[in-house]
């Protein structure tokens, strides 16, 4: 497997990705990764690293530019056709690597996905799957969508609730995870027309595991594995669960001493995730937050390996065809 | 001025809504509260309290019958007449009492005010405000609607917005509160139609201090004193911070000792804020969490008694006036 790592994005670039990535290849002996951005740079980087073993299973390509954090995504990317993750989205579409690893700007990397891979075959809105902590088995829950498709019909939910369903399958390893709707009340009664309808397409889809509507108790108390939202729901769910989490954590952080009682805070650390597939297009794209640091690269590199290897995508595409033919009857 | 509380309501009812109206009486002396439930257990509650000195004002006014917190309301409510929550509403809408503190069933308490009072003239739909932690000057961002309306168009978003500052400005004394749209990216391009229109009715509206859009972080960080949602998108916000919330100071409870840290976890507790007020109906309406205890009553019994004396009704009617001159032009 190739995955292509935009070395040029995020907060902590280009050291931070190119470490998490040398990381990576020395943990799966299968995996070649692509480091993508300023060829100068990125040798600097590796040349103070440890990268003895490695040798082909580390290249680098060459991309003379970047797109900035706060940039306009479609705006930026048309004014900046060599930006690295542009580069790096082609070499997926070209099919010199499997999947793509980015942590810049959000925005950037869905625009960029969306204009140079094309959809998966009878997925309609390409969602991103966003791990959240869950007191479930794998202490995660996956909600999709959380921003790409902030206008959705019921359909678009019922396709999310495949995906996720699909990628948690292979990605967490669990044989069936369970689907919940985000709503307002658990009864089927509650909820909006969008989330009524987008119910009954659940219902009816056997190969979903689904759990009925969930609040935000089921959602992290670990009554799912995938939470199932429109991307303007799920995106303001995101957003308010990092800003009370941001002063939540603010506040124990200042009162805890290091040690023992500060790695109980690790569950909450987005390293510990590692990224946010965009789940819909024809390639392996994990999305990092910006903050992302050595371990929650090398981590995301880890599971686009592996949701490669688990053929993820292929399974979406069959999941997707049975959902047709039921809903077809 | 004379508050009466559904003395049957809530998890510990009636001991704690008893105690906490009698906490409430004692430190406004120009408070009546008016014990509303089942009269020989609420006197059985008052002769195990120290009610010295209050004399007439505390009251009793009989009901035979109780909503269950798990019950339909609108089913519970017509089955059950005599249920304390209607008798509390009756006072309220014969003007035997001037507003209401309800610890029962959220969805029987809006369903019972909605049938029993009136709107306030020019109110289009009554909406709950709910107190969330937030870092701003007094530690509270008041999210409105949390449920009662999850189908909104944009003038009730709007209205909301002059329902919540009125309430924020009288009851937590902030001269201007800043009132924040919620919606996914602060820029004004972003959101979805409902938000984009509403957006453009806040900015017309010169009597709102509109803060543009608001996310997660701005909401919870201190960027504005009332926060603006659907009753869908606001549900959701509430039970996924509750969910969150309980999720990490279970981890930290129970790694933190007693004393001093413990408290700093005052600052996340509902006993803080006392209730959610129901806005745009004609009574002051409090209602609070289920769990609350005699703190959380108390302090709710004080918050509407504010209310009361500070006008915040008429106050709201006069604002929807000129919001609605403002839109005519």
């Amino acid at each position: 497997m190739r995955v292509a790592v935009d070395a040029m994005g995020g907060d902590h670039a280009p050291r931070e990705l190119v470490a998490g990535a040398l990381d990576a290849a020395r943990s799966d002996d299968d995996l070649t990764v692509v480091l993508v951005g300023h060829e100068e740079q990125i040798r600097a980087e590796l040349s103070e690293l440890d990268d003895d073993g490695l040798g082909e299973r580390v290249a680098v390509v060459h991309a003379s530019d970047v797109i900035g954090m706060d940039a306009k995504p479609v705006e930026a990317l048309r004014a900046h056709p060599d930006a690295s993750i542009l580069r790096a989205m082609g070499l997926v579409r070209q099919g010199e690597a499997d999947g793509i690893v980015a942590a810049g700007s959000t925005g950037a990397a869905v625009a960029a996905a969306t204009m140079s891979l094309k959809r998966l075959s009878g997925v309609r809105r390409p969602g991103i799957a966003v791990p959240l902590p869950a007191q479930n088995e794998k202490g995660v829950c996956l909600l999709i969508d959380a921003g790409a498709n902030p206008n959705c019909r019921p359909h678009h939910l019922a396709q999310y609730a495949v995906m996720g369903a699909n990628f948690y399958r292979e990605v967490y390893g669990i044989a069936d995870p369970r689907v919940g709707l985000v709503s307002i009340g658990e009864e089927e009664t509650k909820g909006i027309h969008l989330t009524k309808d987008a119910a009954q397409l659940l219902r009816a889809d056997k190969q979903v595991h689904f759990a009925g509507n969930i609040e935000g108790r089921g959602l992290f108390g670990g009554a799912c594995e995938v939470a199932v939202a429109d991307g303007f729901v799920g995106n303001i769910i995101l957003k308010s669960a990092e800003g009370l989490a941001e002063m939540l954590l603010g506040t124990f952080k200042s009162l805890m001493g290091s040690g023992d009682r500060a790695k109980a805070l690790g569950k909450f650390d987005y390293a510990e995730f590692g990224g946010a597939p965009l789940l819909g297009v024809d390639g392996a794209v994990m999305i990092c937050h910006g903050r992302s640091e050595r371990r929650a690269v090398g981590n995301a590199v880890l599971a686009c390996a592996r949701a490669i290897d688990h053929h993820v995508n292929d399974k979406i595409v069959a999941g997707l065809g049975g959902q047709q033919r039921e809903g077809s009857v």
